[in-house]
């Protein structure tokens, strides 16, 4: 069986589904690996170092799509802007990042090629699939990495100073959104010696939230005069959200530094952090808004761009885990190995069981059928 | 008295020598602060702010080099690439980085108008004087943001990660110099979680080394059979120098991060990180050379520039407090308000005692005098 790696097309993707190492191991268990010249290089790998492990090196993707029988991939089908459907080959297996939310009719045409697909995104959260869960990898690496691009930026030291000049207090983080990029940051943040708050609308992750050293900031809720109306839930909403809007101008106000993470996939963004709370903020403060893919959670963010807004300045990064290419093409192909391997059976044979509840949740299209209603239920989950 | 606070010209220079809560000190204490319009607004200090505390906010920078009996200035002199001597007013008191080893002329013109210029690089390491240590505040900041610099860069997490995903190994980060930036360095990447060796040529510094949770590098040097022949010291210093070279060979190609800060004020930088030495490192590694100013301490640095070198990145910045410019300013503003503090008597009187041991290490110019001879004595130290 030949695994197929034809490297990335989208602009700034740097990760590379396969390493050299985990390319030995498929070789020593009979698998032949096939990958395009310079797949590897944006994380550090070079064409040798896949060849000195009895890769095939080619010199074009189209080489790869014709050869392969299983292809890996960090980004294909609706996660890349340029459609990449047309170079499937028949009968084939795709593992990847697949943009399961903006597929239209790509599925189809892979249909009527009996190409068999997985998107990575809708690998569940259950113990048994933790291996294979991408999205917790890359979400964790983008955490780290929103907190230490806010560090650098910055016009402030994060830990506290104490020295013969002075005593300068430690920069104040708010990270909105306890979610796994969250946690990264808030420990990140804790890590560099910053004042830590987070929020997040689940009440139950505060103790997780304090274990790495941060505040849970709560809302002050009156739920003592709460029964005795009719219409009760609907105004207690609006006491929520009005309690919630006084927290977040207070704490964003007195914050250095905001990191939003409240992603929705396939869904916008919640607009969480609004201008009228940026205006609080001192001049030279960051926002790192790490749900701007989805529009953002802060009202001036722009994907990709860096804005500002009365003199804070507003990151809207989208693949924070390809700046940080090394760690992260290790960890998602180690996701993607691990997903593979559990197709196979114990004669290494691929066997798509689609009741198993990883292959079912994750399976886009397969033996001539297009799989997505479960698409629309992922996100009606969330 | 009126204390003047002309702003900066350096391109790229954001700090600013005094900070509107120490202005409002100086104000109760009977001195008036005369500000150029803006001097404040990229360390993030509005006109407004100065205002409030009692400020005169001027429009231009000649007028408070007109009105000004003290001047605050974060880099005059030998210290900005074009020369501000002209501006001085006779009889004024100046007080900033002065760049002492690179004045030539000016301080005659400053002779001849009885101007008083202390140069804050020549503050000496002694403890009562730590508290208008500019260096020593710059340099810490400078050695913070080196790693986090580095870790922005990198394409690998600092932390360890043990996750489903796999184990990812902490980044290998190696500090060469343990003063103070070295020192701040190596504890903000040890904060980070990275794995963080150090090698300063004093031995004595290993044990703070060690504190701060990093291993100090030493050198495997044969001293037994030290003592045998003529012309020892000299054999001695070769050996040294060639096991010093095998050592920096290893480490340095062991390393995902070096991280250079063997400075001497006044001098070209010693080469320490040779072109060999960086051949070892792996594609995507990080340099951060703190000794940019002087040449750098690793052979392809180029002063304010990034280069790349066999797919080593080396960031030869030379004034990184600027990118810190809130913290630095307010560490910066505290040295020179105690330098200033300390020239005055019980009756808030400007009293300039060249006998005391920080006026007669820092005095470039006092009285119609040039007193230059000690830049050369204090090069001569390091």
């Amino acid at each position: 069986m030949i695994i197929g790696v034809p490297g990335e097309t989208v602009d700034g993707e740097t990760r590379v589904p396969l390493t050299p190492s985990l390319a030995a191991e498929l070789g020593d268990d009979g698998f032949d690996v096939c990958i395009t010249a310079g797949a590897g290089e944006r994380a550090g790998w070079s064409d040798d170092e896949y060849r000195e492990v009895g890769c095939d090196v080619v010199p074009d993707r189209s080489t790869v799509f014709d050869r392969a029988d299983v292809l890996f991939q960090v980004r294909g089908l609706g996660a890349t802007p340029e459609d990449d459907a047309d170079r499937y080959r028949d009968d084939q297996l795709v593992v990847g990042l697949l943009g399961p939310y903006s597929i239209d009719d790509e599925l189809s045409t892979l249909a009527e090629q009996d190409v068999t697909a997985f998107a990575l995104e809708l690998v569940p959260r259950i113990s048994r699939a933790q291996s294979m869960d991408a999205q917790s990898s890359m979400a964790s690496i983008g955490g780290y990495k929103a907190a230490v691009m806010a560090a650098e930026a910055l016009p402030k030291l994060f830990p506290m100073q104490m020295t013969a000049a002075g005593t300068v207090r430690p920069a104040d983080v708010f990270v909105v959104g306890a979610g796994v990029a969250g946690l990264q940051a808030i420990a990140t943040a804790d890590r560099l010696g910053a004042n830590v708050r987070a929020y997040d609308i689940r009440p139950e992750v505060k103790e997780e939230v304090e274990s790495l050293g941060a505040e849970f900031v709560e809302l002050d809720l009156e739920t003592d005069d709460a029964s005795d109306e009719e219409g009760h839930a609907r105004e207690q909403d609006e006491e929520f959200y009005r309690k919630q809007r006084e927290m977040m101008i207070d704490v964003v106000g007195d914050s250095d530094v905001v990191i939003t993470t409240a992603a929705v996939p396939g869904r916008p963004s919640p607009e969480l952090v609004t201008n009228e709370m940026l205006d609080g903020m001192a001049d030279g403060s960051v926002v790192v808004d790490l749900a701007a893919a989805g529009g953002g959670n802060c009202e001036p963010t722009v994907a990709d761009e860096t804005v500002t807004y009365d003199g804070v300045t507003i990151f809207g990064p989208t693949n924070l885990p390809a700046t940080v290419a090394r760690t992260a093409s290790r960890l998602y192909a180690n996701n993607v190995t691990n997903f593979f391997r559990s197709l196979l059976d114990d004669d290494d044979t691929l066997t798509i069981d689609t009741t198993d509840e990883i292959v079912d949740a994750t399976l886009l299209v397969h033996d001539g059928t297009v799989r997505n209603p479960h698409v629309d239920d992922e996100a009606a989950d969330e």
